[in-house]
């Protein structure tokens, strides 16, 4: 569809300084910005939005969660990690169908959609359903495999080969592309890594991996294999292949030398890390290195959200609390983890994560006449310190409308809430 | 007005222990709460609300901030605080007129009205502006005329007076109360702190003073003294009066004993002191020693929003993080942070922060089927780790529908949001 967006306040972030303002039209023709400024040559515009009072972002990307388990949001709380896991969520997850991950995956999406998501990077024991999720309602995503198995486990094979059939079932969405998810170093042997790096080159894929995200973790990988998380990643190979290692909560110098050396991305999620009790990534560190750092959520058992905004403002200020700096991690370089840092360590640079002319149309637009957004300040501070999400109010993702004035039009609201609730009932409570 | 709520989820909060859950009927006559679960005898109800879910919860109480400086929301960002205070703050306010205050403390009292909050504690150098957009709106507030002078200081003294004048001034209004704001160590000297401690006994009035907020301020202090920020408030008497502290971000155990002592209240600000690069104040702490801790926002100028769920999710947060433990500041804990213990910082807990009979009606009514408060799981954890404050539907002041379904029913939205902007272009870019 032909779709103008008129007189509306763009937020176009760049790879590196400031973003650029300005107060523009943005055209849309089929899943792609066509033009900025001016209408391309013979534009019809078949649809009109008007941008006054608005502000246009490219759709945020959120790098890390677990879409499925956003019905387990605020079931375990303030418990000690193993009583989160094994106490709360796990049983549930035990007990859940393949029709409760779809179910998960559709309220994960709405929640998502509405404050301003566009694209989100999930790692799933049960992929078929999200992937479902994600074509019916006209998101874009990274699909992860997760993996968890050792070296002679053929049901850790069986798995890897079915990542493949999943992809190719969904060949046909160009909105979704497929990783493969080793879970961690204590859910997955060395063994069982060096195979996944094997396969992962033969097939084209690209990884994403929990890495260092607990101080137990790097006890028991330093016990078990005796280095850390990072190098144990390094030597079975894994960092050959496009890679984004969640957390890396728990990494010293060192392994931040490897991850640069390798260009792996990093997605921190920060209320997860603390809600955990792990503590605070070194992002300030990362970002000095130039390390890609990106943004992500983690799963709403552990979040217990998967409103971005949250963790943008998150990102921004906890580190200044830790560093005692104030100029510590500013809402530029937040803009940008949340924006074009995301694309990149999905390998989406080329296509999402920017308003730029011939990049896909991933817009999100947001109300900036209401009082959490006022005055007309610096708007991309606005993002990382005032927003609360809500303000979002339409979303374009690849070139369609899939919310307008608050309402997904993509999806059945009601019908999703209602469904949820009854997992819970029946397997929750 | 007699107003019923039925069939709606009520969240008692308790001194003590964890909140009481009861899905129920409550019933409002005048400006109390009449009843709850079984109306009262002949009461016959001019408003009915529709609470199927729904979630009510005592409006909540932010205990510190400037309201007026809602306007430099995102103007000062990432900076040193010497540049965000002399730089770029203070310039704006030295433009100010009474007339900016007074715009300036209705978007404040908009923005927090919308996410929840029915009372809020200001601290103002022009406080007659805050306290006429309190009366109109229909908020509750305390205002503390902020003071700043030294012993021998005639300014100093008549700002002392004009406090009690502009209390007098506003005696017809029993949602507003009034308090003396000495600004803080490194404003007012010993002297003068004396003269403010010996004129608010005179006068009945409780104190609220930023205390130990920044560690320049504490060298200083010491340097200045002898002594901490703590102790110089111990010894100029002010702590024999009802006593609120802002921020204690910089405070040890000596510290902790006095405050424990003389029973002040402890209001924290987490957003503002990470934004500041101020810190993390001992939270854990300071509760285990059964200390009053409240939450507050602080000014939009260092936060930069004025939702107080946006803080109680940092409050419940940043201490699991920095203490390396998921159980450290329970959901539970922040909860009664908002409401009970910010009423009895205030003085005011025979009257507001719980749901109980005969207390004032002082109520937000909160959606809980939204995405983000979806399943129906533990709704106190909800409002710490899930809401963003935009779930805030309806609120109840003083016995009176303040907001119903988003739509602030005692101020002029459109005329704020524009009266605000016109300031920023006069004065502030």
């Amino acid at each position: 569809m032909n779709i103008e967006i008129k007189n509306i306040l763009a937020i176009r972030p760049r790879e590196s300084g400031d973003a650029k303002l300005e107060k523009t039209d943005v055209y849309i023709q089929g899943n792609k910005i066509a033009a900025i400024g001016k209408a391309p040559e013979g534009f019809a515009a078949e649809k009109t939005i008007d941008g006054t009072d608005r502000i246009l972002t490219p759709g945020l990307i959120n790098c890390h969660t677990h879409s499925y388990m956003s019905f387990m949001r605020n079931v375990a709380d303030d418990l000690a990690f193993m009583d989160w896991l094994f106490g709360r969520v796990d049983p549930i997850e035990q007990k859940m169908t393949d029709e409760d991950a779809y179910w998960g995956a559709c309220l994960a999406i709405l929640e998502m959609m509405k404050s301003g998501t566009s694209c989100f990077n999930d790692m799933q024991m049960n992929i078929c359903q999200t992937t479902k999720a994600v074509k019916e309602s006209g998101m874009r995503a990274v699909i992860c495999r997760g993996l968890v198995g050792s070296g002679n486990d053929e049901a850790g094979q069986s798995r890897l080969h079915q990542a493949y059939e999943e992809r190719d079932a969904f060949a046909d969405c160009d909105r979704l592309s497929f990783r493969l998810g080793p879970h961690a170093p204590y859910t997955c042997d060395e063994a069982f890594l060096r195979i996944v790096a094997e396969e992962a080159k033969k097939n084209g894929m690209g990884i994403h991996m929990h890495l260092s995200e607990s101080r137990t973790e790097i006890e028991n990988c330093r016990k078990d294999y005796g280095c850390s998380p990072i190098e144990l990643a390094e030597r079975t190979g894994l960092f050959e292949l496009p890679f984004i290692a969640a957390h890396c909560v728990q990494i010293d110098d060192k392994d931040m030398d490897i991850l640069k050396k390798h260009d792996v991305s990093v997605v921190t999620n920060p209320a997860s890390n603390m809600k955990l009790g792990n503590g605070f990534a070194p992002v300030p560190e990362m970002l000095k290195r130039g390390i890609n750092v990106c943004v992500g959520t983690d799963g709403a058992a552990s979040n217990n959200s998967l409103n971005l905004i949250h963790e943008m403002s998150l990102l921004a200020l906890i580190h200044k609390g830790t560093h005692l700096d104030p100029q510590c991690v500013s809402a530029e370089e937040v803009f940008r983890m949340a924006t074009v840092n995301g694309a990149k360590a999905l390998g989406l640079e080329a296509e999402i994560g920017a308003i730029e002319v011939g990049k896909k149309a991933d817009l999100a637009i947001f109300k900036q006449k209401c009082p959490s957004m006022w005055p007309r300040n610096n708007p991309v501070a606005a993002f990382s310190y005032s927003a609360n999400g809500s303000e979002c109010e339409s979303m374009i993702i690849d070139g369609e409308v899939t919310m307008e004035n608050g309402k997904v039009l993509t999806m059945d609201e009601e019908r999703i809430l209602f469904e949820t609730e009854k997992i819970m009932e029946r397997i929750g409570r």
